[in-house]
């Protein structure tokens, strides 16, 4: 199956995965439960549970049953991520993939609460996964990481960034949970320690890829493309990429972690994926 | 050896196991941790890990290796979520347990992310204690509630609120974890699953009448007493027993669920704490 297809059907089941486990808008709290379909199933690329799905097929010829609660709980913990980031204590975001985001869309206090939670039920759906005690904790590591680099992101914006404490906020912010993804990809489909650390580099490196076309974007693309306003990295005085290393650099950066990530996977459709991650900018 | 030194004895070992596993200050993003120890080491009288080393306790009459781990989780998705509550745009609280609200000691956007990154640790904690993938299911099912439960007290304020309502929120809100911290104590001892539902129940009760008994309180203790506003609940139009039934109805209810929680566990410091749970309030 093409890429493209295959992307598709693995969005399409995660989202009913997602959908079957957020409880019904007509339960109380509804507010809460339309909130949180409304940011876990808004449109989206759905690369965390593709890298899930990739990881799993790249170790197990045969399918892995279960491996779609692993990779739904990896897009929730992202969608709580995105829902906490708008906040307006935080970046104060109004728009996220093209529409209000969760608190402009209900209010503040539904944003946070759900926010945390998404957050639960990603742990619940990946403690059923196979092997999921260790899944789990995979997840449990990147979320503190991923915290920790958007508190860090924060403190960094408006100073002078040195290159090492960008790479570093980059790293926790967002390479950590892609590296998640494709170790609990390869966890549920009973790799070995060695091959899951594989995936992990991969992961990491394709994560600091995406990342950095990211931040590419955000100062090349307009608004419209985005789905959120052009430039506001800049005028927000974020520490990025391009600011620290110019375009030129940072394309060449991001091409080079794309080149060692394809050389760690055996498997064609991630060597693809993590071309697809910078294609939007080279 | 008494109530009081036990308690004292777990909370300490609970505050001992929180602060070894949030990084250090000098750390980066140090802000972040900071917060994190304000609030999760803040004084308190540490309950819930309690309820997690008395259930093990009434299990096993050999220590368990490990339980300290599950009674420190318990403890972070409190701290967690009474940090989330607190914020602006929830509860908008100035003061906690004597002291500043996490988001007015730092700031808001650190008071969410603190709240976030105390969560994630909750769940790798609890999943390094013995039976570790059960416990941190049980701690997401209670997190997952408690969320609820505090969304459905933000939508029910100013409204009237049914009896079955105020329940139902007091149950989510409070009882679910502090049941779940009981079930998660016998699970760690490796209790069968009919222990298992005893101690649950034993919590659910207790946690009841302890909800009920801090609505009392926010009724008839000064601000000093509470370490917080008094009569804040009244003036925010919030659900609360003494609202719904009365003062001496309230008392009642709270008494009759200790007993029934009593009933069900064979352990005399666990028939102590329930008794305690109201104490302040009979």
């Amino acid at each position: 199956m093409q890429l493209e297809s295959l992307l598709k059907a693995y969005g399409e089941t995660t989202d009913r995965t997602i959908s079957a486990r957020i409880p019904a808008i007509d339960q109380p709290p509804g507010r809460l439960h339309e909130a949180m379909r409304y940011s876990a199933l808004a449109p989206g690329k759905r690369l965390r549970p593709a890298l899930v799905f990739l990881s799993a097929a790249a170790v197990s010829a045969d399918e892995v049953p279960g491996v779609e609660l692993a990779a739904a709980s990896v897009e929730l913990v992202h969608a709580f991520s995105l829902i906490h980031d708008d906040l307006p204590a935080i970046d104060n975001d109004d728009l996220r993939r093209g529409r209000p985001t969760c608190h402009r869309q209900f209010d503040e206090a539904t944003a946070i609460l759900a926010g945390d939670a998404l957050f639960a039920l990603a742990f619940r759906m990946a403690l059923e996964a196979p092997n999921g005690a260790a899944v789990a904790a995979v997840l449990a590591d990147a979320s503190f990481r991923l915290v920790q680099g958007e508190a860090q992101d924060i403190y960094a914006e408006g100073t002078e960034t040195s290159p090492e404490v960008l790479v570093f906020i980059h790293a926790q912010k967002t390479a950590a949970l892609i590296a998640a993804t494709c170790q609990m990809g390869a966890l549920v489909a009973g790799a070995d320690a060695e091959t899951v650390e594989h995936f992990r580099q991969y992961g990491e490196k394709v994560g600091l890829a995406f990342q950095i076309a990211d931040d590419i974007l955000n100062v090349t693309a307009t608004a419209e493309a985005l789905g959120k306003a052009s430039g506001s990295d800049a005028a927000r005085g974020k520490a990025t990429y391009p600011a620290a290393f110019g375009l030129d650099q940072s394309r060449t950066m991001a091409q080079q972690l794309v080149e060692e990530a394809i050389s760690l996977v055996p498997s064609e459709p991630l060597k693809q994926l993590a071309r697809f991650s910078i294609e939007r900018v080279s």
